[in-house]
């Protein structure tokens, strides 16, 4: 995939993004989430956060229809600056630990809040994205 | 519907929010935008911040599946601060003046770049969004 550099750079330090799902019945469900981007691929883990449940609707929906489009941006008032990165792609649930462990390692070195609450051992589900297709924007040019 | 009160003043201050559609497919899509929240309902127009095209897949999604879920949040690094409205709703596309330009003076009112974009005259498609749910969580409690 040919991605500007800014893109990636982006990809790989925002701090938040928005990751979107959709039902069987066509509902799109969109979330903020905490992620790493590692070696192409986006891991977003189900966390000790409070949440009504662990049996969250992204998974039910991933579960349901693997098809998700994440985007992270740059708000300012000052529209000159405005950009953003589009990732459409897969997404799956990780179930060994073998591939568990590097994502949450990526997680808890991205975020020390993740650090502070012990990720690799709280952790519930690992949603794993792989890019099918980023488009990315900015105003700058 | 029963919303707290800081997630209606929330709706109705934030400055960005993401807005996901998803397609007849079911490949959902996530954009940030600009919106305004006006008697219930939720505007977001298609401006001329420069895109490849007005033709953009937000409206042709929403065309073909009214469906959409949008979210507000607050970002901190002090997880203690997070945040967040997520609202789910029907989304159509206003057709005559007479819903176009409230919609339009709403968004003006809210974004003083949009009246120096001029919006009123230079706006493509506004969209409508209803809610049919909003789920509002803070870490805050």
């Amino acid at each position: 995939m040919d991605v500007a550099t800014w893109a990636v750079e982006m990809l790989a330090t925002a701090r938040v993004a928005r990751l979107a799902t959709a039902d069987r019945a066509g509902q799109p469900l969109v979330v903020p989430v905490c992620y790493a981007f590692v070696d192409g691929r986006i891991y977003s883990a189900v966390d000790a956060k409070p949440k009504r449940t662990r049996e969250l609707r992204r998974l039910r929906d991933i579960a349901d229809n693997p098809r998700v489009s994440l985007v992270v941006d740059v708000w300012d008032e000052d529209w000159a600056r405005l950009a953003w990165v589009l990732v459409e792609g897969t997404a799956g649930i990780l179930t060994t630990d073998l591939e568990r462990t590097p994502a949450l390692a990526a997680l808890v070195a991205k975020y020390p809040q993740y650090a502070a609450m012990d990720l690799l051992s709280t952790a519930g589900p690992v949603i794993a994205i792989t890019p099918a297709r980023v488009v990315a924007w900015r105003a700058a040019g």
